[in-house]
């Protein structure tokens, strides 16, 4: 943490230099609420994924508004949220390798840690490695409910690695996770919610036939921004949605209940023709990989390409704004990867930076 | 520099955590040394763009083997340079309002600093600028030689604006620039000499007219890794290239005289089927905008999605191997927004770690 404020606070958001990456404080605070509420509702627990901010920060803002924990991709991620905090961290993957289980166990002896498993050796690994390191570690078993990835079968496969996992020393055997991800951009609703809860009824099926083994079923991980009101109230104990705090334009095409919460501050910095506007902001500012940035106040542009460090706008008619050196706000197509781009947050409330939130987990991806 | 030896040299290969990525020394050295001697034959200069690599390190080496400086994108690339110890840069880019400005001159009062214009308020702010500063900038007009981004048209536009640059305090007109991005990976080799010296040539006739108004083009700047040996012997007297220092799937099917130097070291972290293999690299290890990763090994299997955090792969029948657990290279689609995403490069000979070099320019996209 620094000892001194950091000077990009108070200055007006447009002073920035660009690109920025922006969190109106207002929408994101709502957010977390909107979901912190709708969870208590249902009731369901909510494990938000950090994947999505990579921020020990909102990890633990999400943590102050109800969540019981935090969600994972990588052990790099966790040791930064171990280090900034977080105490009950789930890494929603298969941790691989002796590297990789060295530093889950360093990790298990100063925080609660769980991961997923889909093969019997791995099971062996972390077993024997959770033994010699006098360490806990609670293990999920990994269901390929559909997406086509990660996982074992549902049925027989997931329920005989469940009883792999209860059996050896030094695991805690904590349930099952399956991840609907072919299911959570479904554009129509129902569409989505039919083939989520087929996706989820699978899961379902082999948490029962587990417990029918005697053996407790404490969790049952899934479920997306795209899919948390559809999987919250079927039998998953825990949600691990991550975008709903700050959405981007292609979460936008599926849900309306959260708002747009993560902006990019840029610059024109060309205006070839009275309808082309070109911003200092391309794929190394907004990743690339799933859907397109849009203008914030400009709904009728469209976004011709986006070249490394260019982004290629055209208005629908000939207009002098924005103009060359104009500051402008941009909306990302995907918030997760953009995120991974930037070093640190400008948190914005009343057009003024009120904090700085240092994305401390940026490219942690081993 | 740091001051003691990287812990991972002396490593192999398959010691290092995953992902990493990986640059084959004698690759590398051969695609520089390959593209020094193409420029000296023809001849025509090397500024070789630093946005692919992002490092001082490799920058000096491109310099040393006979460029004469290097090309960036950014300020912020510009500024890792200049502290790297290049002294004769080119932005080829719009560098556009104050801050921006400001530290560009900070750099001009230290390096040889050239940036492209294509806007007479731009060229006014700069003129401006490097008086108050009492620098020297050299400046480019950015010519739009068809990729619809960036620059005025050929011609008058172009000329009156090469008018006003020789005409204005404290810049120096240096030349003209023009990118033939929107042929750089045709894929037929024809068609894309054809296309590229169509829109060179109108960089050539707006040179011409600049030279007849007495106005000297010591510059003409264009040519990319796809289009060098189409543009270097027609008149470009200075090549942007850039990737060809690595290469990736993307251009090696487009080109053939350079060798794959970029590799990213996965391990397989899932097997769920005899046929498919999850490696634990995707869009955050990858980037997501221009082809795809492949197998260095396994030529025949199939990238079936990369999702943020994992690659998954069909092979073309069953197999063993690769086996849980293993470590596997992968070539990346693009190797500009890949290097773009990590913090160094491990430095490959004979299966060891020769040197580690940081991406010190990773992510300085302001």
């Amino acid at each position: 943490m620094p000892q001194h404020p950091h000077p990009a606070i108070g200055l007006q958001v447009t002073s920035l230099d660009t690109p920025s990456l922006l969190v109106d404080l207002d929408r994101f605070e709502r957010n977390v609420a909107a979901m912190a509420a709708y969870c208590e509702r249902v009731p369901v627990n909510l494990r938000p994924h950090a994947k999505t901010h990579k921020c020990p920060e909102i990890a633990r803002r999400q943590v102050e508004a109800g969540a019981i924990g935090i969600t994972c991709a990588k052990v790099g991620e966790a040791e930064v949220l171990v280090e900034g905090g977080l105490s009950d961290i789930l890494i929603a993957n298969e941790i691989v390798g002796p590297q990789k289980i060295e530093r889950l166990m360093a990790l298990a002896r100063r925080a609660d840690m769980m991961v997923a498993v889909d093969h019997p050796r791995n099971v062996e690994a972390l077993s024997d490695a959770t033994v010699r390191a006098g360490a806990r570690l609670r293990v999920l078993v990994d269901v390929d409910i559909g997406m086509g990835r990660c996982g074992v079968p549902p049925g027989d496969a997931a329920v005989e690695l469940a009883q792999h996992v209860a059996r050896v020393p030094g695991l805690v055997f904590a349930g099952v996770m399956g991840y609907e991800g072919h299911t959570v951009d479904i554009p129509d609703r129902s569409e989505r919610r039919q083939k989520t809860t087929e996706a989820v009824a699978h899961l379902l099926e082999t948490k029962d036939r587990i417990e029918r083994l005697s053996i407790p079923v404490e969790i049952v991980s899934g479920g997306g921004t795209g899919t948390y009101d559809i999987t919250g109230p079927f039998g998953v104990t825990e949600l691990q949605a991550g975008s709903y705090i700050f959405m981007d334009t292609t979460y936008r095409k599926v849900l309306q209940g959260f708002e747009h919460a993560l902006f990019v501050l840029a610059t024109v910095i060309s205006r070839p023709t009275a309808r082309r506007v070109i911003t200092d902001t391309g794929v190394k500012t907004f990743a690339g990989d799933y859907g397109q940035p849009a203008f914030r106040d400009i709904p009728d542009a469209t976004l011709e390409s986006l070249s490394e460090e260019h982004g290629n706008f055209l208005l629908n008619e000939d207009s002098d704004v924005p103009e060359l050196g104009e500051k402008v706000i941009l909306m990302p197509g995907h918030c997760c990867t953009t995120a991974n781009l930037h070093e640190e947050y400008y948190v914005i409330q009343d057009g003024r930076v009120v904090d700085v939130w240092p994305i401390a987990a940026r490219g942690k991806s081993r």
